[in-house]
């Protein structure tokens, strides 16, 4: 690899102090803050990491001699054994396992020693399944002797363990595990994989809301969150959107991340049973083009061979192509690319859009029917399908309940109408605003405050924007071309969803094109237009959803990167 | 748009004759034969233009004079118009519709007049459903008037039409219509999108084999597939694959076109369910990454504001942090791209790729198996849903049948039994292939000839691959570390999946980078094995299938080009 690294720790972490020096001579307020909090920290660090060492030393010098008759029952295992106990998940421990011995695979999250013949650990299996593992030295040495406790009470934390136990009743509830009605008591405990000597950040701060959405650069942040986080108690600190990010393995971790997740891939897989339902088929549009088609501004071009290739920035003509070749509806699924250096939490440079393309038959409010019926079917059903998921999303991101119209009283303004109500009962520095300017996110943010109040509803439809809004592909209203076919779908005040009625007459979708000021021939265009010039294109029109907006903004959730896997954004490619 | 053009047809047509100049200086043979070839089609081609000339002179003439009473029952509309009548697809047109009025949207694929007062069209629907359209002038003259007639038998091919008749039954079945036991007699009829002049390519070329999958300069091709193929009959010639992709509404039209697409989105979809059935969960890697992690060969680069950014070559590492962030199984689907120079039918710049990672209990066999119920899962879908399409598409591309294993029966091979197959019953040349040494494309059809001969099926498993042939993170098998629990899938004695169990543990998997050659620090790298630092991973394994390979191979296409919805290959971004 001839490349120089693409991000350079120790670069990073040189250029911080240097940049803050440039802005003040003397030590900042901020700086002197910061020095502190450090200064707090290690002495946190130094105390921890002396507590541990003691309790290692006291455990070794406990476990000194005497055969260890239970040496086969524990241990690290470099390769794969088998043992022979019932596999049995968490989630589906019950009565009927009561003193019968079971195998289970799973993450030591919190472990004590009680003396130095006991040891709790926590083990957690999936999502935030745990439950109480108990070990205690038998009287004959076996199954479990004193060493294999004590080797037991050292495992380090996210370690993965093969244990084998004898499923009991504790005492009482164990209220730090969701299983709480029974314990395990363990015979066998292997080591398959080991945890670090330090975690990056701990599960408690992993599964509490981000401090901070805010982009530092990540180099420096990884630092940070070795240094920081290394905090095993559930009472930990939250930790930063980059130190999350930083730390990808206990960020995805965290049940909270695993429950966004689960949102996130129920509102793409309704999306696509509900357009199947209706008769839609899938296709893939490609995200290598040959020209800049969609304007120019904000593309990814990168060399390929020894032509130029952009990254798409939609499917929206490749959706139309489908129609054109004569499909009667598709929809889409996958990656698209904007090339914005824009660094706040509503941005990323790749996302995943959800798009749909159908044959009209009578009216372009066929299309924004569907569309409707298709977001009302997706919130329904994660209402239905994800309640456990959002209940515990809301108990770290506190959102209020996303309010459904009633069937039969779905809100659709015009966008006019939508003016109007602004002008007329917004704040202040809407009363002029016009029928013919498209509104701006403060305006829509008002918009959808008022119609909140007024139609008890988060999800509404704004249609017939102006003309000048809307890109040169729009259908214009034959009753009133000042207007368009077209319309944006609302959630909580913010556009989810662009789409309308295209153009499917070369003759019109030249003339529009000019009128945009794009010329007709430019490449990318002329290949667009020629589709429609090359057969008879049946009449269309369509819509496309940012996946990790309508997740994000039905949860609430500070940033859109928390909604997404690998987040990407100007300043991260990482991991 | 400041970029220069990527494609410039000029530049191409001016290329050829000088290339073909500088290797010889007089008229070569093949120039000769080219040029008598493009002198026969130009006056084809005067010819069949003075016919059309002739027809629409003579069908003028014959309109002249007397009020037009159907005037309301035809012509073009330039926004959408309500037909009242009941609206019915040709595939579900039954005996309950005889002598009914209905409506429907369709392309004209044909047409011819009888006389002056008959004309019949053959309109399609979706796919290659098909009916025969009648239209007599009416005594009274309306509601079809001898002006409607004469019109709509100008109309051109694949125009959009919107059409109302009455289901009659015909004198005899129509033979070359898909609905043959019905005609429609036609009462209104609306122009909604023309169709073009002259089409790039015809139906019926489109819907014929590709004569010729090799690739010449796409730019060259639009212009041979215009002048070429002006050729309304059914017993029009095929065109080559650059012709179809440079005509993609008239490829995509073809009704073998749509069946190849129909069955690559019934393997994707197979694909997801299974996997779902099985507790997989669907994740997103991401395609731009910050470091070209699998070696840097065949990456494609770009910038990325102030950095570099990379093209995904594969999800493998981000299935692998899913594990190690906690899911127990996941799978993904989308694009993965090469930036290999390769100019074949086998090639692609961007492709699909289904990827699957799954934690392992006890033994990489676990996945081997999953993988294995996948793919038959997959077959044995596609034989029950998709039967009629595997038909159509056999009509125009001939294949064998895909021979699957009896179930209990499947055929697992160890590389070296495979290689000891291929010394004792293989081509001579094979007669010292060495258990050591990775296969050629080649030596594994040869394999998969003798396997179908030997067992009687076209799929089968190659598993334990040497360590030579496969990447750092390949687990070699304790038992015998030459050899991995690494597999390959292969149908028709074609790879389609490449898999196996990964190393999980950071120490072993620096050895191994180190023993492959690779630098355990450089970009990318550090942060992958970092990832298994930073949490204990449990054991897990898993495959990448190229849903491109997998279509066409199971339908034994002569190009991936014609199973994808968009190819890109080194010459071609468009459209």
């Amino acid at each position: 690899m001839s490349e120089k690294p693409t991000e350079d720790p120790t670069q990073a972490e040189a250029s911080v102090p240097a940049a803050e020096g440039a802005e003040d001579a003397g030590p900042s307020k901020k700086a002197q803050k910061k020095a502190e909090a450090k200064a707090k920290k290690e002495a946190e660090k130094a105390k921890r990491a002396a507590e541990v060492k003691a309790r290692e030393a006291a455990q070794k010098a406990a476990a000194g001699g005497g055969e260890d008759l239970a040496k086969q029952n524990y241990g690290d295992i470099t390769h794969l054994i088998k043992v022979d106990a019932e596999k049995v998940k968490l989630k589906d421990l019950g009565e009927e396992h009561l003193d019968k011995t079971i195998k289970l695979r799973a993450w030591i999250q919190n472990s004590r020693m009680q003396g130095a013949k006991m040891a709790f650990v926590e083990l957690r299996e999936e999502r935030n399944w745990s439950v109480q593992g108990v070990m205690a030295t038998s009287e004959a040495g076996e199954p479990v002797s004193k060493q294999m406790v004590q080797w037991t009470g050292r495992i380090r934390l996210e370690s993965f363990v093969l244990v084998e136990a004898i499923v009991k009743k504790p005492l009482e509830p164990v209220k730090s595990c969701k299983v709480s009605q029974y314990e395990l008591h363990i015979t066998k405990c292997y080591l398959i994989a080991s945890g670090p000597q330090e975690l990056g950040m701990t599960l408690g701060a992993a599964s509490k809301a981000v401090t901070n959405v805010e982009e530092e650069e990540p180099e420096a942040a990884v630092t940070e969150g070795i240094k920081d986080l290394n905090i095993a108690e559930a009472a930990a600190p939250g930790a930063s959107l980059n130190t999350h990010l930083n730390n990808p393995v206990m960020h995805k971790r965290a049940p909270v991340q695993q429950a966004i997740a689960d949102v996130r891939m129920t509102v793409r897989k309704l999306f696509a049973d509900y357009l199947e339902s209706k008769d839609f088929v899938q296709f893939e549009p490609p995200c290598l083009i040959g020209a800049a088609s969609e304007g120019g501004a904000n593309v990814f071009g990168m060399k390929y061979f020894e032509k130029q290739a952009f990254l798409a920035q939609s499917p929206q003509f490749y959706k139309q192509f489908e129609i054109a070749g004569g499909r009667k509806r598709v929809f889409c699924i996958g990656p698209v690319f904007r090339a914005e250096n824009s660094n706040t939490p509503r941005h990323m440079t790749e996302f995943t859009g959800l798009d749909m393309e159908m044959e009209i038959e009578d009216s372009y409010l066929e299309v924004r029917e569907m569309i409707e019926g298709l977001m009302l079917y997706i919130f329904r059903g994660l209402e239905e399908k994800r309640a456990e998921e959002i209940e515990l999303i809301r108990s770290v991101y506190p959102s209020e309940k996303f309010l459904l119209p009633e069937a039969g009283k779905e809100v659709r303004l015009t966008f006019a109408e939508g003016q109007k109500l602004l002008r007329e009962e917004g704040p202040e520095e809407y009363r002029n605003v016009s029928d013919f300017e498209d509104m701006s996110t403060p305006q829509e943010k008002a918009l959808g405050a008022l119609v909140r109040q007024k139609y008890n509803t988060d999800f509404y439809v704004l249609d017939k924007f102006p003309e000048e809004a809307r890109p040169f592909y729009a259908m214009e209203d034959p009753a009133d071309p000042k207007v368009t076919n077209a319309y944006d779908f609302f959630m909580r005040g913010q556009e989810i969803l662009s789409g309308g009625q295209r153009i499917h007459i070369p003759e019109l979708l030249e003339k529009r094109l000019v009128k945009k000021g794009v010329d007709p021939n430019q490449p990318g265009i002329k290949e667009y237009v020629d589709v429609f010039r090359s057969a008879g294109v049946p009449p269309h029109g369509g819509g496309g959803i940012g996946l990790d907006r309508v997740v994000s903004w039905y949860l609430n959730l500070p940033s859109v990167h928390l909604s997404c896997y690998y987040p990407r954004t100007p300043k991260r490619l990482l991991p």
